[in-house]
């Protein structure tokens, strides 16, 4: 979702970027984790991904405060095989578990062709492609999977008992922007839910229950203890329990309905596991051929006879790249209520609060 | 879909699963092959998969008759890596690629933890989910894909580029039935579309788009150059093209617009890519206490408060496991006209055709 705001609140990434980095680290995060969080939000901010972005910073430093996330965690692994590991990493911010553990996948997959990697006690990673993204430059597919706390019905249920689970899947396409399928398993977000109780406008039709398990567009109801549903019904129910078993039940750690509410809960470990993929390409094909030929493919999509009215087809991931150019050139948009928030947040820190503004 | 038919015409399974194979052999296809199909077919109808099973067994003939499919393949690996393999099995009936396929699979995360096997120059292969189920026997995670000739525009497209690629996860629960995730990636099927133009029936809202991209619920419309759409929009669109990159693509082999259709040019050669793998339980977890966990899980999911008018919950692959105990009991429902269909071929190879009723 891509916030509205005018263009004169546009600042620059970099600044951006360090300013974040700053900002942790007077809260107690050591440099380098600190670099790989801004890096994820800025990122996501640079793609488009707003709910994603620097508005998630706030929430990830109130829980360091009040001890819900690790800011010096104490990285193990519980099992390392050739091909695969299992890490346990102390409850530690989502993008450093998050990388961490694709770091590892694509070092297995460097070695032995495939890796897979589990994470287990982590927290909210943000945009699951920011992870599946980095095996494109090591010519290979990258596959990202997390567990989130359960919010969905199974299919005819009227309670929440599994998580909205995001995938991604990158794959690199030469001089074509890498192909990145990214996406959760719910028809709408939460956050849809609570932006519309603030506003008074009715939520989409079909995407929630209330807590009867009835159709509902009434965000109150879904509040008290409604679902939102998945997406293409049991074919999305079973999408998300793939996911959920192939992350905390694997790993042995919290299923879906064990997760607690992170904004509810802030003081509480994080509990949400990932599993990082990495396949080298070479396995399989020679990798210039194989990035020649899907760069073809992209542009025979591209130039797919449109539908009346459609102004562009897309290829998954290509409008995040899209607006990463623009915003690399025209700045990050935040709105003047996120810049009060990163002020208030300095001034606890004593971090310069000096914005660099793109005019 | 399950097909409706009066009780008497239900046949015995194991004589079904005979005279398949039987009649396979009365066609040039090798007993090894021909038993490998018949368990592929007779295990869909088992399940209540009936539009994959042996209403497929004249077309796999037909194809058969007019040198379309081989029945005495050459197989090759074309690359063999100790996690990895790409096969070429030389337009062998799907489910004996398949199978193929997923046993080298099992056999190499058996030796080095995870294995992933593509096999090029394949056909249909039936029901996703039969092979990633073959895993789990052995403590292991399976998973299958398949690209198959493109039937969905891209989003915002108004010609088919993209097939409805089926995928299926396979997860053993211990004393419960395997969790498994099958499907494909279309709101609804072609078959749907022969279907209502033969009974003149509408099609069902928002699953098709005639020719210039505009839904419709004329089956005629379809049948002139429409589409299916996808599940769920640009998700589905999405999950799609990452089952096309991770087949066809990475396997060097035809993409999801060159593949003919199989039905309509049944002397050419097959064009289908799986990929199959297989991901030892052990690498992560104690086999015996993930599946006692994952039983536990199961049985929480089907206690789950059910919305207005349900009956019961169902888990992903759950249905099929009670259909298949329902019909090894009761027999195979067909239908007199399969029966008739089989009765012909049965006379075109002198095989005995003795139909064994259950009652």
């Amino acid at each position: 979702m891509v916030l509205k705001m005018s263009s004169d609140t546009c600042v620059r990434p970099e600044w951006l970027r360090q300013f974040c980095t700053r900002l942790q680290i007077g809260f107690g995060i050591p440099e380098s984790h600190a670099e790989i969080v801004s890096d994820c939000l800025v990122e996501a901010n640079l793609m488009g991904l707003d709910t994603h972005g620097v508005i998630r910073l706030k929430f990830y430093l109130d829980r360091i405060k009040v001890g819900g996330n690790n800011p010096n965690p104490n990285f193990r692994r519980l099992r390392d095989n050739p091909c695969t590991a299992l890490l346990d990493v102390d409850n530690a911010l989502g993008p450093v578990g998050g990388k961490m553990a694709m770091d590892l996948a694509i070092e297995k997959a460097a070695a032995n062709g495939l890796g897979l990697v589990l994470v287990a006690h982590c927290n909210h990673y943000g945009p699951a492609g920011y992870y599946a993204r980095m095996a494109v430059p090591h010519d290979m597919i990258g596959l990202s999977l997390s567990n989130v706390l359960a919010s969905m019905p199974p299919t005819g249920g009227a309670e929440a008992r599994v998580g909205n689970n995001p995938y991604a899947v990158a794959i690199g396409a030469g001089e074509e922007p890498p192909v990145v399928v990214d996406g959760a398993t719910s028809k709408a977000s939460w956050g849809k839910v609570f932006l519309c109780a603030q506003s008074g406008d009715k939520l989409p039709e079909d995407c929630y229950v209330d807590a009867a398990g009835k159709m509902t567009v009434d965000p109150q109801a879904v509040i008290n203890g409604g679902c939102l549903l998945p997406i293409a019904g049991h074919k999305g129910y079973g999408i998300a329990v793939a996911i959920e078993l192939l992350t905390g039940m694997l790993a042995g750690a919290a299923l879906d309905h064990e997760i607690l509410h992170p904004y509810k809960h802030l003081d509480k470990p994080g509990q949400n596991t990932f599993l990082m993929g990495a396949v080298r390409i070479d396995q399989f094909a020679e990798p210039a051929d194989f990035k020649q030929r899907l760069a073809e493919w992209v542009r025979l999509i591209r130039n797919t006879r449109k539908a009346p009215g459609v102004e562009r087809i897309w290829l998954p991931g290509e409008m995040e790249i899209v607006t990463r150019q623009q915003r690399l050139a025209a700045g990050i948009p935040l709105p003047a209520k996120m810049l009060d928030e990163l002020k208030v947040l300095a001034e606890q820190t004593n971090v310069p609060f000096q914005p660099e503004m793109c005019s």
